[in-house]
């Protein structure tokens, strides 16, 4: 195992830890920022430090394309290039490839396809997959899976789920041996529990440093994405870091937190600060609604952001609604600092065995609405 | 005079100096950022304020059309509104009815126009723009003028002209008397020495707290720039400061400053900061060249500014091409920095009695080209 993973408390099937990197500590349930192009977008690495993140995502698929991997490599690795020295987890490639990609040829060896750029051929295999992540110099490096697009029936779900297991093996011998780096495994299967099972199994007989559940928050609804979270994380190590990728949404992250998940990521607090929505304690807020045009109160009195220190929603609904660039600035550093916060509440509850406390607050800030009318 | 303005040293016509504001210190020569919309495109104020910035610029039309001069004023002024608390000169408007604004009338009394925003229909006029300028909470208020679309014939620089001066007379009797408020007048008159004479003594029986010298900078070049300025400031009071409105690249501001001006302001360092343009001591740069896409150098090395400390020329060649918005950060800190070291370059010159070897090294520096080959 290349990274320690020290679970310090725990409440019911919650955990929360540290896992420790050469460089740095990931302190668990944590969220990591999306960055990407090698920029979380709107944000300097400084401020986003700032916020708490312990550690950011960069994707293979989006690099690998745009500078490229090896032109990143000859320039010192990611971390010097996007001015971040804090650990970096990235991608496979293998879910982007599948949604952004033009011409894919999926083969048993692995996917052929366009650039979306500017429509060069490239290939993303177990093995070259492993190559560029090492070029990159990630931290933590992701099996290469296939994310096949739902629905789909179970007999698709699991061919490709025994694809990518077998794709994991491929990924855990080209990776190799690389101390200081991390390689994590991706559990696919559906909704279905046997598959997730199966799925399971494979991977810890091959054996990862951590392990992810993948296929989820494609669509299914949360309702079942919880009936898989209720089993899916307990089939994994127990000992090693479980991490669901791709989500989510606040009650999302919170509900999976409780089911016996330790990572996350996702784009929608970057993004939606780009699209005048903020994510708040007492949920999501559109600031380029009229209702906020001469509104002098902070978009949330209790957030330490710079949004919420410096401004009042009048003016984020002004430069959301002139599409200025520091609306995008203000806001996307608003929902990460609360994706942080978040992140930091769910720490203190489970190391306080209140988790339940915590949730049933979260519940009734959100149920409260946004603000009071002026 | 609302403010006292110390002059500290004199090179020649140059001159250093003071401008006390009830809001804080000016130093000239000053450049001031624009911030048009309640905000300096792609950055927060902190990090104005950083680069040395000791005023902004806003501007009346924008403003008025949106979010509303009322509307700001209920919300306690434009500083609360966009967080900066220093000094802030507002233009009166009457430049950029003529250049964005559709369905224009001018008369004696004003200009009526529909917004370039939404239509609506709207009318600036010396009291109008008083009034707005007065809502927003302006520190430096600009007397409302008309700039004519050049080229144009002696006869309606001439008319323009004496309209802008009775408009000059407008402003002041209608600004009043406001403590810890200064009405900077504006001098017309084209390329013609003989109407820049007739506007300046128009203008020095009103008496205004600074002058500013208009209708420059509106492409006869900077030659013709220059020969104007041979003259425009000497007809202006000497113990008052004057503002080179518009103006300009780092070259027009040198020959600017030499020539006795004090106070500048222009969009070209914040707009080429987000289409990839750099200034730097070697001149212009275009990050978005090719040459750049493997060069691990900074910018500029000798620069303090985020973008040079933290990131390679390569990155920066990276998100200017992917459109990145950190790209558009990055090169606006490192323009608006760049102007301000340049500012205190041209200051501390002065001071020194200096100014020519200043200069001397400005141009070797530019003529040395941007970097070296790698």
């Amino acid at each position: 195992m290349s990274f320690a993973f020290d679970i310090q408390a725990r409440d019911g099937r919650a955990r929360s830890g540290v896992l420790r990197t050469t460089r740095g500590d990931i302190r668990t349930p944590a969220f990591m920022p999306v960055g990407t192009a090698a920029t979380v977008k709107a944000m300097r690495p400084e401020s986003v430090r700032e916020t708490g993140a312990d550690i950011l995502l960069g994707n293979t698929y989006h690099l690998m394309l745009r500078p490229g991997a090896e032109r990143i490599a000859r320039l010192g690795g990611l971390h010097r290039f996007m001015n971040w020295d804090g650990p970096i987890l990235t991608d496979s490639g293998g879910f982007q490839v599948m949604s952004l990609a033009s011409l894919r040829k999926l083969t048993e060896a692995g996917v052929r396809f366009s650039s979306h750029i500017d429509g060069s051929k490239h290939v993303l295999s177990p093995e070259s997959s492993m190559e560029i992540q090492r070029l990159l110099g990630s931290d933590i490096v992701m099996a290469f899976d296939e994310c096949p697009a739902l629905p789909a029936d179970k007999a698709r779900i699991a061919a490709s789920m025994r694809l990518s297991m077998r794709w994991a093996q491929r990924s855990r011998d080209a990776f190799g041996d690389r101390p200081g780096h991390a390689l994590f495994g991706i559990q696919q299967g559906g909704l279905a529990r046997d598959l997730r099972e199966e799925s399971a199994e494979a991977l810890r007989a091959i054996g990862f440093d951590g392990y992810a559940i993948g296929g989820l928050a494609v669509g299914e609804g949360q309702a079942a994405m919880f009936e898989v979270l209720d089993h899916a994380p307990q089939m994994l190590p127990e000992d090693r870091p479980r991490y669901l990728m791709g989500v989510g949404k606040p009650d999302d992250i919170v509900g999976a937190v409780l089911r016996g998940v330790d990572m996350f990521d996702c784009v929608l607090p970057s993004r939606s600060g780009r699209t005048g929505q903020a994510w708040t304690r007492r949920g999501p807020v559109n600031l380029r609604n009229a209702r906020h045009r001469d509104d002098p109160r902070p978009l949330d009195e209790s957030c330490t952001c710079p949004a919420c220190r410096g401004y009042s929603r009048a003016y984020l609904h002004h430069v959301t609604r002139a599409d200025e660039i520091i609306g995008s600035m203000l806001l996307t550093w608003h929902n990460l600092q609360y994706y942080q916060d978040l992140m930091a509440g769910l720490r203190q509850a489970i190391a306080d065995g209140d988790l339940a406390g915590f949730i049933a607050a979260f519940d009734r800030q959100r149920a409260e609405g946004d603000i009071e009318p002026l």
